[in-house]
Order: structure tokens, then C-alpha cells, then sequence
């Protein structure tokens, strides 16, 4: 039963500006959730965002510009058409402006969401031109290069953000592009020496760019190279949209997903920059040719370029949860709806009803939640790392923060994104064939998702990061046996290392694993006994012969590939539990969320069971037999309050463009009615005469073998 | 080095009609192979069947037909009028008569694999109109049929076959389209009662097919139901494709794949036909009205009308085979030519030396290889199946061939198509952004193959079926104290059931795990022990009160569903080990099928540690070490051969169709020429007066909030 009651005047007051969801078979299932989801979405957005993203929402739905058909077949020109076009619009609606974001950042994090929901073409070619291109240049930069900012503020220009080439993406250092400077001019000569050294798949760059923020090898006329540096290169002409000269630009083509969003590519044959054109933060080049640069190592300067990027990658893990959570509110209110046999030939139940389409679905759910409000709490840490950045904070803990969100963000977002990606196929696989239908959005969903598990890092490569980071702390603590701070906390417990190492699983009955500080302990056990065996693998590996390349290579799988997996998960854990047992946290949402944060460890511990084993954390059959009960307790308390809890993460019918998932649960008529609309639906083949005359003649063709 | 020569003479013969492969980038790694790639083709093939593919292969390449550019970007119309049109010209090639069959029926198969690998539309609309409507006509029909099959045959009518409704997929029983038997003109009135019991999801129906096998609840004049039966209703005019009167038929649209094939619906309005196109085999009515039928219990005759569908799934383990092959090709070409950091900032080396892709790649070639040879097994199983009941077999060995070949059947299916998708998945992420690209295929080899998860059945619905068979085992077994038989020896080791229960994990070194019979000993304790799990907790469940149904749908995770999984899991191992002992494989091939073979076996087994620790096969730290240790070593040793492997299994460029995975290896080559030759490449966008002229005005619609 709905217990907003409980909560007391003002949040039943504030739920009065959460509409009501249109009444139907879902209603079944709403009724038995142990909270009232208003009162959920309240809390977890805040009224003031609440009503931002409703805002969003609903101009969206009222413009005709944004209408949509589910499952519409559009050719890769006219999305890409259709997708500048919405761009354009959202100029006009100006939905945030500076001011808004600098008021509340987390705004900027919530208008994103907002469009991803819609369609992640859509946001990421917005925010690639607005952040990606006009945020480089206003953070790299220096009051010379304020007019490209402005000019991308209304569009008088266009951005890209040009750092991947054709045969490097990971390894950055190996970028081929110059730019080398010619005093004679002050110019800078942009250089692509071959095709392999091409700029690939710049977002934007494909149809609309007209100028790019260029990584390239700086070469002064001393003939020094002063590695990767970036320039603003004009690449088309405002005025016509054509190449400049020198510039041989064009598009992609199409891609798994994302069609809406012209990726491109670019070759630079010696075109002439103004000296000016440099973003000079981290190093510039005098009229005469001299290299300047506020940091001695070059390593450091190289690190703060790409800087942006660990924002970048926080953004990504949150993104993947937008998709996580249109992927789970198609599928579970399917499921609410579907029936499939039943008790008897007569009366069938809805398959949300059966243990293997909960366990397959509600442990995203959890995931969903628990990422959700971790990418959340991530966010902040970075606005007040950037904080610190932006008032020249030089103190240690402001270094040991970046170094400690650097490792956070280069786990979470393979984390992020994987969860996403299974989640999704989970989801697709879930609502059978209805889900295989492209109206339903699984296929889209999925596919736009599919490129987080890529873009700025492949998730495994990136996950080298993290093992780096915790190696390196437990090596300094070993070292000078104090260790480094741990601003955010996710390694503080690594001061208790030995001890923690000694510890066992203790729970005797199931209903102890629910507790998540059960979890979190067998979790800190889990990361010790991974950093410990990684670290030992490293040494031996070393002491085989091996080079410190070959050695970590050789340590990933098993080793520190499942430290940095353990590691994040261990941290989102632990954030979700201090979450849920916050004293803000509602008496009457409490229960609920203390059920998915069980949920969300149980099932992600059970995958590092093998090892708990192994170490001798578990032993006998208990331990093993009490997770997969609890997790699948959990997943039969949670069936009835799902159907509420993707109440509070869905977007409204229009956002989310799937017939079989609206708010109302009719799901046949819903998607009957998508059918029929489709075009030519009913209407006989253009080729039908293809089949009346010129009927084969069977074996004309047949060829004598 | 190659090693051909050992081979003898008449292998080097026959080798000369396998062409040989460009030269480039990859011969540093042919040239490592321990192995002579031509010989293994020839091995695993044979001539004929290789000169037969070779043939299909390069006349479809001639034809210009089906010619195609990588990624282009057809409409769904375009799509099904090529699809359509290659069929039709399928008729003319007729690669395979029915002599050819029927001397061979493996080459059936194999032409199959053929038109998959190509476009698993052309295959999918090819064979339901030959196989699934042709085929089901003339097993289920009589000498009053033969006309609609040899009307199939040249194309005078095409089929479809249309089982599964709108609110009805694994369900079968539900569904509800009637056939009422009407003595007065000796017709069915064949009728839907509402929208949600229209055909829905029937390939061929959406646009080309001009009659269907119709599945209908049988109602005779007395008012009597007699359950499921099959007519064939004509849905469209062959000499004008539109739809006969009282049939509203269309097509579903969009789908995630396989977009080529027209899904569509159909709703019957009282259409009337005549009493012969009832498929008489299983029951049949007589002009007065009497319902007639050889079966005395009526789910017998249910289960002979969906006997059919066996051979569906063990085809679809096959077809799932073939994309995962095709995406193998692609993504281990690229890892041996794609060079990503290094030793030195100056010398980078193929991605494939790095411990990380071999493991995210190898062990899913090692599951082609094991699945391959798995179904080709199953299908000759199954040819002796149907000779059976050909013959009229009603021997005790047919009937309990039959139903080991179900459970083989409905498990085989499931792990072939998950395997196969994940797989996929992980060809695409680590081919990186290159395999997000559209014309590397990764993404349409993914979604085509998706729907092999769903279809004949959903992959958790039909692990049910092979749980309920080795628990029915188990029981008789328990009864009769004798068990019954089993003729493909799947369960002939469950006769040891208490004594393998005793056994323990006794390997001291890594190296005696890379002997696949010690990973037959641990699966075979794993699925006694999961059998004996699965029966305890499905007894629990019934002891606390819950009915059949509830027990049984509560035993299913982490004790049934991982039954059914590690079972067919070990009869794939199983025929892999055998068949790379079989005295026929030449010594030459040998080792590297033994190395295949561990570590498929190694690979899935380590999903299973945590059980082996929990019930005690496995202890303390070294059997996960090993098995863990054996895995990564098998694929260190495997990453020389790998590039050979992919050789053996890949079809010709032009079949493959993806730049990145073409046999040159020149993967920048290819991949930019193919760019390049897209359309509207670098050509200016369409819209691009709406960039250039009328700007928006930043804010002008912002609404007041």
C-alpha cells in the first residue's frame, strides 16, 4: 500500500506536482509497492530538478520538430538532418543557461539525461559542440580564444573535438598529426602525414563542423617535437558549410548506433593556423618560436590536457544508466503485463510473476539504482575537485583527489557501461520476440549504448588505470607505512589491510546476507586478497625475467583486471549503503532501497564467489547456498514494488517511444496500434510484379560441377 | 612452421584445390602455425563438401545480384525487395536438388551455412518458404499436399508458417485462431477471435507469401475442441500478391536485424477452406465431421506435430555458429594487424600479443571450433532420428532417441545462441571503434544473430525441458533401480551418479588440467551434483506446500537452469575430447584441436568454480589457480595459431564483406578505400542552409518557469 501518509504534509505537498500515472493493468502492481513512488522521485531528484526535467520533457513532446514514430525507418541523412535540426532548436530553447549551471551544476548532468532519454544522438552532438569543443577551448585556452567560445554559443560556428586517429585511439602518445610553427608568418602548419594519421571519428565533424580542436605534435622551428598540444583549425566555412582548402574532410558513414550523430574524418595537407589558434594553458609558442610552459614535466602537462577527461568518463557511466533505465521500464512493465502459462491452462500470469524473469531482470534494477546514485555522488567530488582546479589549490589533498577520481572514473565507467550493455540484452532477450520489434527501442537503446564500452577508453584498458592506482597506494603504504590520503575514502580501508585479510565469511543464516555491511566486509576482504595476489603476480612475473611491460601485461586477467572490477564495485556498494542508511533517507523509502543495495552487492558478489572461495573467505556449502538464496529472496520481495520503482525512473510515454512499455500497460493495444500506424503496413510490394511474372525457371542456372 | 608435408601425399593433393590466401601483414602469424590451415579445412570438411561451398560461395560472387557495399544503408523496402529477388534467383541456381539431399543431407547444412554467412535474411526467407512450409506440407500432409510442395517448388505459391500469436510465443497451448469444421460446404472456417490472437511474428507473411501453414484450434460440428492442428490458407493472390478476401495481412516493420525477411500478421475473418488443406498426418476430419486420429493421447499427437521443431533447434545452434564464425574472422584478423602501445613509445606490436585480447577473444574461437563439430554431430543424430520414424521405428531405443535428442536439442540451442551472442559482442568491443563501424558487419552479424536467443523457443524456457528430462531420468533410475536408456550416451554416465558424487578434483599442476578428460571428471561431478541439488530443492519446495507448478518454477535458477547448462556443456566437451582422439584425426591437426578443446572446457567450466568449491570437488587455492592459470596459458599458446584457425573457418572476402577482416590484412587499407567509396562522402550535407542561414536566436522560445 502507498504510504505517502507517512512522510508527513510537506512531501505529500510536493508529490502533488508529480502527475499521476493513467490507471490500467499495471495498476495491480502499484498498489502492492511498500512506498509511493512520488514520494521516491521526490526525493531522489529534488522538486526544483523534478520540475526542470518535466519542463524539458514536456516542450520536447509539444514541439512538432521532436514528434517521432516508434521503430520509424530513417535513412542515416535524414537523422543526421533531423538531429542538427533539433540541435538547432535547442538553441532557441536555451534550456540552461550559464547562469543555471553555475547555480547548480548538477542541472548540466540532469539536461543531458534529459536528452539522452530522448536520443543520445541528440545529446551527444549537443553537448560535443557546447562542452566537448567550447569547454576545451574556454578551459585550455586564454582570453585570446574567448570569440570562438562566444561563436559557439550561438552558433555562429560549429565545433569538434579532433584527438582519435585512424590507427591510434588508446595510445594517445602515438598521435601522428603536426603542427609546426613558422615564424615567418606566426602561423602553425597543421600536417596529416598519411591516411593512417587521419583524424577518425570526431563526432560533428562528419556534415556540420565547421572548426576543430586539433591534437597534434607540436614541432618548434628548432626542429624539437613538444608532443600532443591542441589547436582550433577551421575546417569548413560557416557561410557555405564546404571544406576549406587543405582540408579533406568527410563523414564515417553509418555506425551500430548513434546515426544521428555525423562522425567524421579529417586530413590536414600543411593548412596554415594563426599563431592565436593555440590553447595556450598548458604550453605555448612565442612569435619567435620559443616553447613556453607552465610545467616542467612533460608528462604532467600532458596529463592536465586530457584532464577533461575523467569528467568525460563520469559522464559516460551516468549516460549508460539513462539507457540502463529505458531498457528496464520497457522490459518490466512487458513483464507486469505479459502473461505466459499459469497454474493452470486457464489462467495464465504475468511472467514478471516467475523466479527466472525476476532474477533476470531485477538485479538491473538494482544496478540501475545503485548507479544511479553513485554517479551522482561521483559528479559532486568532481565539481569540487574542478573547484579546487579553478582556485589553483596546490595542496596535497587536492592532488591525491584528482589521482583517486581518476581511478574511480576509470573504473566506473567499464563498470557503467557493461552493466548497461548486459542489462539492455538482458532486457531485449526478456520481453522475446515484442522485444526483437524495432518500436520497442531495446535495439536502439542498446546500440546507442554500445560505443560507452569504447569511447574515451576501452573499458578494459582503462581498467589498468585503477589497478595502477591501487598498486602504487599499497606499494607507498608499504614503503613509508602510512600510505597516501584518500580524500573520497575508497581506499581508506586499505590501511587495515593484514587485518581484513585474517577476517571470514561469519553470516550462519541467509536473512545475515541481506545486511549490506555483511557484503561490504566479504567486499573489502575480496579487494585485499585481489590487491595482495596482483601485487604477488607482478613480482613474479617480474622476477621471471620479464620487463615491467610484459610483467603488467601478463598480471591483467584474474589479477588486476579483477582488483579494479572488485574495487569500483566495492565503492559503489559502499555509497549506496551509507545512502540508505543516511538519516535523510525517508522512513517510508528506506525499506525499499535497503532491498535493492542488497540486491545490487549479493548479485555482484556472487560473481566473485569463486575467489572468496579460493582465499578461504568461504568455506563449506553454506556461504555460497546463503548468497543465491538471499538474492533470490530479494528478487521475489522486490517483483511487487518494481512495477513503482520504474515508475520513478522512467520518462514520460513520449521520451521513451515503446509502445509495449507506456505508463498505461496496454501493452497489446499500445503495440497493435504502432503497427497499424507504420507506413505501408497493409499495402502490396513495389516488386510484387517481381513475383507474378518472370517466375524462375528451376535450375536455369544450375551449373554443371 | 607449416607442416603439410607430414600429412603424406594425398593430403598435399587434395590441399591444392583450396586456394591460397593474399599475402600480407598476417603471414607473421600464418607463418607460426603449427599447422597447415588448408589441411584442417580439408580434414573438417571434406572435398566434396568444401568445393561445394566454394562453388555457392563464388557464384553468388559473380552474380552481380548479390553484390553489396559494406554498410550501405538500404531502406527495410529495399532490403526485403533485394532479399526477395536473390531468393528467386536462388530457384534458378538451385544449388541443391532433392537428390543432392538426400545423398547427402549434411550438405543441406552446409548450403545453409552458406546463404547464413552471407545475409541470414536470405537464408531465414529462403528456408521458411522451402522448409519450414514445403517441408512441414509434406511431413504433416498426405498425397492430397503434394501439390502445394511441388507448387513451392517453382515458385507458383511461396509459404510461410504461422504458429505463434500476438499474446502467445512459448505458450503454444494458448494459442487461439479457430478451424470449425463445416459439413455443409466440407469446409474450416478458419476464424480469429480478437487482435490478440492475430499471427504475429511469421516470416515470408509480411509482404511475399501467398499461403500459410495456420495453426488452429480444431472444432468439430459436435462443438468439441480437439486442440492444435495445422491447415494451409491461402493469404494472398499469387498473380497479384494482395490478400484474399476476409485476410488482413501485413508486415511488423522494423526488426533489430535480419530486416531482409518480412515478419508479418495475419487476422482471419471467417476465411474458409477447403477441408483437404487440413494437414492430416497427426488427426484428420472426415467429410461428415468426425475427427479422426492414429494418436490415442492427445500430447503425443501435439508433440509429434512440433517434432519438427527439434531440428529447428539444433539448426539454430548451427546458424548461431556461423555468425559467431564470421565475427571471429573479423576480430581476430584485426588484433593480429591492429598494433596498440608497446615495449617502446617507438615500437608498438598487434593487440593480440596482449594477454587481455586473448583471453576476450580465443576461448570464443575455441567455442566455434567445439560447437561446430557439436552440431554437426547432433545433425547426423537427428538424420538417424528421422530415419526412424521414416521406417516407422517404435522401438523402445527411437522413442527414448527421440527424447534425448529434445533435451540435447532444447539445451543445445540455448548455449550455441548465447555463446554465439556474446561472443559477438565481445568481437565488437575489441575491434574498438573499428568494430563500431557499420561496415565492419559486427553490428549486423550481432542482431541477426540475436533473435536465435528468442525463437523455437526462448533460451530460459527451453533449458526447462532438459532439466525435466535428467530429473525424469534420475527418477526412474531411482525406481527401477536400472534407469532407461540412453543411445547418444549424453546421461550413460549417470549410472555412476553416487559414485562420481564421491570423486574429488585430484589434478597437483596446471598442466594436468590442460587434459580435457580431468575437465569431463569435474563436469561430470558437476552435473550429478547439480542433478542431486536440483531434485533435493524441487522436493523442499513440494514438501513446504507449493504446488508442481510453483515448485518447479522456484527450483529454476542457480539449481535447474544450471543443471540443464553444465549438462550440455558436458556433452559438448564430450564429442570434442572424443573427436580429437578418434584415431582418424591426423597427427598433425591434432594438438591444436587438443588445445581447443581444453580450453573451451577450461573456459566454461570457470564459470562453475564457485560450485565445485561449494560442494567440495575443489579445495583450498590451487584448483582455481589452475584451472585459471591453464586458461590463460592454452590462450598464449593459441594466439600463434589463432590467425590459421580463423583461416580454416572464415568464408571468402566477398562473403565476409568487412574491411577490417579481409584476408590481406591491409586493415587501414581496406577500411579507408571502403569509406571512401560511400556515398556522399565528403559531398556538402543536403540541409546545409539551414546551418548557414537562419540562425536561432539564442533563447528566443525559453520559457518563463
Amino acid at each position: 500500500m502507498s504510504s505517502s501518509s507517512s512522510t508527513g504534509p510537506q512531501c505529500g505537498k510536493m508529490a502533488a506536482v508529480v502527475p499521476d500515472l493513467p490507471s490500467g493493468p499495471l495498476d495491480v502492481y502499484r498498489t502492492k509497492a511498500s512506498f509511493n513512488w512520488k514520494d521516491m522521485v521526490l526525493f531522489l531528484e529534488g522538486e526544483d530538478v523534478y520540475t526542470f526535467k518535466q519542463h524539458v520533457f514536456s516542450t520536447l513532446e509539444n514541439d512538432p520538430l521532436f514528434s517521432r514514430q516508434p521503430g520509424e525507418d530513417l535513412s542515416i541523412e535524414k537523422r543526421r538532418e533531423l538531429t542538427f535540426l533539433r540541435v538547432k532548436q535547442l538553441f532557441r530553447y536555451n534550456f540552461l543557461a550559464q547562469d543555471d549551471i553555475e547555480a547548480n551544476p548538477w542541472k548540466f548532468v540532469v539536461f543531458n539525461d534529459c536528452l539522452s532519454m530522448y536520443d543520445l544522438s541528440l545529446s551527444a552532438k549537443f553537448f560535443l559542440n557546447k562542452a566537448m569543443f567550447g569547454g576545451t577551448v574556454a578551459n585550455s585556452g586564454s582570453e585570446r580564444h574567448i570569440k570562438f567560445v562566444q561563436d559557439t554559443e550561438d552558433m555562429t560556428i560549429f565545433g569538434c573535438f579532433a584527438l582519435t586517429e585512424l590507427s591510434h585511439g588508446s595510445n594517445t602518445r602515438g598521435m601522428r598529426t603536426t603542427a609546426t610553427y613558422d615564424p615567418s608568418t606566426q602561423e602553425f602548419v597543421v600536417d596529416t602525414p598519411d591516411f593512417e594519421a587521419a583524424k577518425f571519428w570526431v563526432g560533428n565533424m562528419g556534415k556540420t563542423a565547421t572548426h576543430a580542436v586539433v591534437f597534434a605534435q607540436l614541432y618548434t622551428p628548432d626542429g624539437v617535437c613538444h608532443g600532443l598540444h591542441s589547436f582550433i583549425v577551421q575546417i569548413r566555412d560557416p557561410k557555405t558549410l564546404m571544406a576549406m582548402p587543405g582540408v579533406m574532410v568527410g563523414d564515417m558513414g553509418k555506425k551500430l548506433g548513434q546515426n544521428g550523430l555525423d562522425n567524421g574524418f579529417a586530413l590536414f595537407c600543411n593548412v596554415r593556423v594563426p599563431r592565436a589558434n593555440m590553447l595556450s594553458k598548458t604550453g605555448d609558442v612565442t612569435p619567435d618560436g620559443q616553447y613556453v610552459t607552465p610545467f616542467k614535466d612533460p608528462n604532467k602537462r600532458f596529463g592536465a590536457a586530457l584532464g577533461a577527461l575523467s569528467g568525460g568518463r563520469i559522464s559516460i557511466c551516468r549516460l549508460a544508466q539513462d539507457n540502463l533505465k529505458l531498457a528496464l521500464t520497457v522490459a518490466i512493465r512487458f513483464s507486469a503485463t505479459r502473461r505466459q502459462f499459469g497454474p493452470r491452462d486457464s489462467e495464465e500470469i504475468p511472467v514478471l510473476e516467475y523466479q527466472l524473469q525476476q532474477w533476470r531482470l531485477l538485479p538491473f534494477l538494482a544496478a540501475a539504482y545503485a548507479l544511479d546514485h553513485f554517479s551522482k555522488s561521483v559528479f559532486m567530488n568532481f565539481v569540487e575537485f574542478q573547484v579546487g582546479q579553478m582556485m589553483k589549490d596546490k595542496s596535497n589533498r587536492q592532488v591525491e583527489l584528482g589521482r583517486e577520481l581518476h581511478a574511480i572514473a576509470c573504473s566506473m565507467k567499464p563498470l557503467g557501461s557493461w552493466t548497461a550493455q548486459r542489462g539492455i540484452q538482458e532486457c531485449r532477450e526478456a520481453c522475446g520476440g515484442h522485444g526483437y520489434l524495432a518500436m520497442n527501442r531495446l535495439g536502439d537503446i542498446r546500440d546507442d549504448n554500445d560505443p560507452n564500452c569504447t569511447y574515451e577508453g576501452d573499458n578494459n584498458v582503462l581498467l589498468q588505470q585503477t589497478s595502477n592506482y591501487l598498486l602504487s597506494w599499497l606499494h607507498t603504504k608499504h614503503s613509508d607505512g602510512v600510505g597516501t590520503e584518500s580524500p573520497l575514502e575508497s581506499v581508506k580501508f586499505l590501511h587495515d589491510f593484514n587485518k581484513i585479510l585474517e577476517t571470514k565469511f561469519t553470516a550462519t543464516t541467509m536473512e545475515e546476507c541481506v545486511d549490506s555491511s555483511v557484503l561490504l566486509a566479504a567486499y573489502k576482504w575480496l579487494v585485499c586478497f585481489l590487491l595482495k595476489e596482483s601485487q604477488r603476480k607482478l613480482a613474479q612475473e617480474k622476477a621471471s625475467g620479464k620487463t615491467n611491460f610484459e610483467a603488467n601485461n601478463d598480471s591483467q586477467v584474474y589479477y588486476c583486471r579483477s582488483l579494479s572490477v572488485a574495487y569500483i564495485e566495492h565503492t559503489v556498494l559502499q555509497r549506496f549503503h551509507d545512502f540508505t542508511c543516511d538519516q535523510n533517507t525517508p522512513d517510508d523509502l528506506r525499506p525499499v532501497l535497503k532491498k535493492l543495495c542488497s540486491l545490487y552487492g549479493l548479485w555482484t558478489l556472487s560473481n566473485h564467489m569463486a575467489t572468496l572461495y579460493q582465499g578461504g573467505y568461504f568455506s563449506g556449502r553454506t556461504p555460497a547456498e546463503f548468497v543465491q538464496g538471499a538474492i533470490v529472496n530479494l528478487c521475489s520481495q522486490l517483483k511487487d514494488e518494481a512495477v513503482a520503482l520504474v515508475d520513478v525512473i522512467a520518462p514520460p510515454d513520449f521520451i521513451l517511444n515503446a509502445p509495449i512499455g507506456k505508463a498505461d500497460g496496454e501493452l497489446y493495444k499500445n503495440l497493435w496500434s504502432t503497427v497499424m500506424q507504420s507506413s505501408n503496413v497493409m499495402e502490396r510490394a513495389a516488386w510484387w510484379k517481381e513475383f507474378c511474372a518472370d517466375k524462375p525457371v528451376v535450375g536455369s542456372l544450375r551449373a554443371k560441377l
